[in-house]
């Protein structure tokens, strides 16, 4: 059982490296970048968020450099993109979902392992959501993007929900992979929801 | 009094978390950003510059993540400007002036923390300044503004005075509350100075 | 013998990082940033693959910070390429030239010294390949370039291919000096032949 669970979460984390990799390589593929460009910017986002978690924690150097099923299912994914991509017309839509997959896993994800590894409440919630966040970050300041976290519909506002969740239900139950499977349902759905039906949270007042 | 003095020099430091925090909501502010975008810019300029430093001196999890009144600084004041921001004619102004408090207290005492720690005089300046200029860098290369250390009027000298100063201070005398102090009334006054009057130094010769 | 060998080596990475600032100096003064601004695209140029890499190995402070021929060497060819730049129109050719240099000498010298310390094959690889690309990804992203390595020909071949072949070497004759040698010659010479001939990878289908 122990040995099944272990495998199910391992195969959870490289579900997000694989989601945020597709968005990666699709960017670069609407951005029109040869071969390697599109490898090169779905790698960084596939196992971008991986590397800054483990620079947050101390490890070094980042499991995603030592680890092959990581950078292993973050290349075949992009290669995959590159070859198979959708027609441009449906590449946003895909790039989106995509997306929300990735930030929702990692986000639940990276907060239970955190929480699981002794650190406080805040610091865990810190961790997913920054972990989930960073690796699209990579990609849209890597291609010139306005950042989708800081415009996209509660896109933040979903990885810190999933973030959140998952550190309550691990510090209470210790049931890790309940906690980031509840919190990364929730995360993406929320997201997906949002983007559906276009809620945005409240913009400042202009005065003039 | 060691304990005033302590006190007064954590106030420093959130003085400059805010300060920072401050301008980087108000540019989330002018981009038009919704309330967590405006959270997300507010939070990550008022902390980025001391997780930067964190990381350089390898101190895992970075304190901002794990001392919850630097957070709670950055997010009250990001919070602040969204429901209290000013005219959007005069957000620049406003930019421009916490941006000045937040690199001249940065850069004064990072690098007198970084001096006290033991490295050495050109480490111990090197810290302040890219602490420092750290915090402005993430903010605008999130909304993909030029970074204002490229263009501003001697902002990187602002910093680097700062430091100088602070270091020069904290090696001879040990007051680490002193140095801080001078070191950042003085880079302040320098940029908010070449700001009002325009001061910037020489640009490269055109030959065509 | 072993004292020259040293010496060499040293004078190699040296002799990366002038190229690197020299690349990035020549980048802020096409931008027409002035005197400060021009030796801060520069400094982080240079050192910045090299700060990557100690952050990736865990290595606090970073040697940049602490070594000062590093970034003596940094600022004195940023220095130089401000008072003594080529006229504009030839700049472009200059940047390619010496982005080439560093990326070469960079991947392959980054790939030698990781595989001598014991990690595996691949980290290796990477490490060396992430240290040669780092330094001109952060110089593009401060100027709001679209990064060289997503667009420039075979940018990213070139230092796999410097990085694999020092690896390779390095983990079969223990030769660092002609790992890093060898690896770099290659890897120059294929940014520079592809340049020249405008080699590039396949772009993904358009399918509408």
């Amino acid at each position: 059982m122990v040995e099944i669970g272990t495998w199910v979460f391992e195969g959870l984390w490289i579900a997000g490296i694989l989601a945020f990799a597709i968005s990666g390589a699709l960017v670069g593929v609407r951005h029109n970048l040869d071969l390697l460009g599109v490898l090169v910017v779905g790698l960084a986002t596939g196992i971008g968020g991986g590397v800054i978690r483990d620079m947050i924690l101390g490890v070094h150097p980042p499991v995603s450099f030592t680890h092959w099923p990581y950078w292993t299912t973050a290349l075949v994914g992009s290669l995959a993109v590159f070859f198979f991509h959708p027609r441009l017309s449906k590449i946003r839509t895909f790039e989106i979902v995509f997306d929300a997959l990735g930030l929702g896993i990692f986000s639940a994800y990276g907060a239970a392992i955190a929480s699981q590894s002794g650190v406080g409440f805040i610091t865990a919630v810190f961790v997913g959501t920054v972990v989930s966040i960073g690796g699209g970050l990579i990609r849209d300041v890597l291609v010139n993007d306005v950042p989708g976290v800081l415009t996209r519909e509660l896109y933040a506002v979903s990885a810190i929900l999933g973030a959140t969740v998952a550190t309550v239900i691990t510090q209470f139950t210790g049931h890790l992979l309940i906690a980031a499977t509840v919190g990364g349902v929730l995360a993406i759905a929320l997201r997906l929801t949002s983007y559906a039906r276009g809620w945005h949270l409240p913009k400042p007042r202009r005065s003039n």
